[in-house]
């Protein structure tokens, strides 16, 4: 099929995304879209960008428009507020066809109709490389003013883990060693769970508003942090705890039982430590946070009502972060890193 | 000097901008910022992408931060809202060092000081050309809540212009045909209000702004419409009319003493219409508006007291538009076409 012209663009977008929501005043189609807004927003910014965070031999247009909106919906709920709309900055090669597209609106579409989010606008660019920048917001409730946010925990309280980690570690390694599309067929094959959590993260958005109304309810507003994990735990906890400013650690647990077969079995043939792969992987989208002790069991009745794993991590105190008892000499992940 | 890493960039930009602001009841440094609303926002998304909308041939990092900024602020002001706001996902090559960034931020900083409008955010990544998307909102009044927008226009209503349109192109035009240093040396010099229009444009919000409280002040919320001029008239006119579903088009005046002295000395040399040259042209950030003719004294008294220049360009009547008596065979921007 021939590419896709702007106005071909505009065509396939209005017909997966009305531009009429509740929460638009005015949708798509002038110089700005109006928001009607309700009181406090969470707002965040996103880049998706071609061989920065995905790579077209093994990303479908579905997942790569399934993952742009995915990672700007996890900051809004790790917030504890309620997803609300969407703008794209979208920079197409200009090879892209119709089917690409249709397939890219469907990706995105999943996750706006399963949260309720309006696409409220964007921009279309040129340039060699895809680029998708999405900024999402959302409405906090009144008495959470600020949100759920980092640096808020003190001595004694207890970190816990909504979700996965490590899966998009090992989903993003066996298909960054696909070389062609049989053997990207074999990695989405052998190891399914990783590949999906890599490919089509599930933002813990609802589950961020349930922590939220929960740090509402509990007057733990200002006591209550949460964040997703978005570079990895062991980037992630030091700065979930403020631990450079206020040098708390903790002495982190992260048990096998805990961790998905695949990670098992992968690290198993690799002669890798499965707790350390995890604790290093990024891109989990889970939620990781912190709780006064005395509010844990409540928390923990709460979160066992949500369909999703959770697990106490440690309990911060002063000190190091140590995994399973001994020191991680381990980084994360910078773009910028050499 | 040696390239700027994550936490260089982060550094600088913090100097630049501060976390808080009273717009915002949460700064940079989490998963969101949280943004205090005070009623209707309007929002839009804009890119701006080397080799598409820029050359660092003859942008500097200061022009390159400057106009990312403007085209986004132009936007908001145009819809009658105050800028308050942005948000910025920003695409850099990783040769960047702290010089280029450290003049990025003032180019930024120019207009978000000029506008007091916060820098709520954003994210990094990296990628071999440029990408700045930039996502801005403003507040509206409770009384305007869908914004000054297009397709409000009535036949008879007048059609007019704020600001100057060609300058830009010709900007363009002249940057893009400078080989090397020294020939964009010489262009800067020898056009040098073409060249800063493309280069800096200065976004008309405040204009925008008060035309928005002039529409609901004289009760034209919905038959009062504003643009800005991106695209070049040729193509925003039709936009602004709607011409396509309401059929309205409009003899546009455009005399040549309403146009800059470069573009009546270029179109000289090379044997152009200067107004053709104007009305094709684009990324002139002129607003364009429609305001029925009753109103016209009123709003013609306004604009005098505004400090840039202003014009009637016509009436709103049904059939095509024509330029100066004859019927333009042009087209304008798109980043898609062949």
């Amino acid at each position: 099929m021939r590419p896709a012209s702007e106005d071909d663009i505009l065509a396939i977008v209005s017909r997966y995304f009305p531009a009429s929501h509740p929460s638009l005043l005015l949708g798509r189609g002038d110089d700005c879209a109006v928001i009607q807004t309700t009181g406090p927003m969470a707002v965040t910014t996103d880049i998706f960008a071609e061989d920065a965070h995905f790579r077209q031999r093994y990303f479908s247009p579905y997942d790569i428009g399934w993952k742009a909106v995915a990672v700007n919906i996890s900051d809004v709920g790790s917030s504890g507020a309620k997803p609300s709309g969407l703008s794209i900055g979208l920079t197409l090669t200009g090879k892209e066809d119709a089917l690409w597209l249709e397939s890219f609106c469907e990706g995105m579409k999943a996750l706006t109709d399963r949260f309720d989010t309006a696409l409220s606008g964007g921009d279309l660019a040129r340039s060699p490389l895809l680029n998708v920048c999405v900024t999402a917001w959302g409405e906090l409730p009144e008495a959470l003013p600020r949100g759920l946010r980092r640096g808020v925990a003190q001595e004694g309280d207890i970190l816990f883990l909504v979700g996965r980690v490590g899966l998009a570690r090992l989903g993003l390694t066996v298909l960054e060693a696909a070389n062609d599309g049989a053997a990207v067929q074999d990695a989405l094959a052998a190891w399914p769970v990783a590949c999906a959590q890599h490919l089509r993260p599930m933002p813990l958005a609802f589950e961020g508003m349930a922590i939220g109304s929960f740090a509402v309810a509990h007057g733990l507003q200002d006591r209550l942090g949460l964040m997703d994990v978005s570079d990895g735990l062991a980037r992630d906890i030091p700065r979930l705890l403020n631990s450079r400013q206020l040098g708390l650690g903790a002495d982190i647990q992260l048990a096998e039982e805990m961790l998905s077969d695949e990670i098992g079995r992968y690290c198993g043939q690799q002669g890798l430590d499965p707790a350390l792969f995890a604790f290093e992987g990024g891109e989990d989208y889970a939620l990781a946070g912190t709780c006064p002790a005395e509010a844990w069991p409540a928390l923990e009745a709460l979160l066992s009502n949500l369909a999703v794993p959770f697990s106490c991590l440690g309990t911060a105190r002063p000190g190091p972060i140590t995994l399973n008892g001994t020191a991680p000499a381990s980084a994360g992940f910078d773009h910028f890193s050499a």
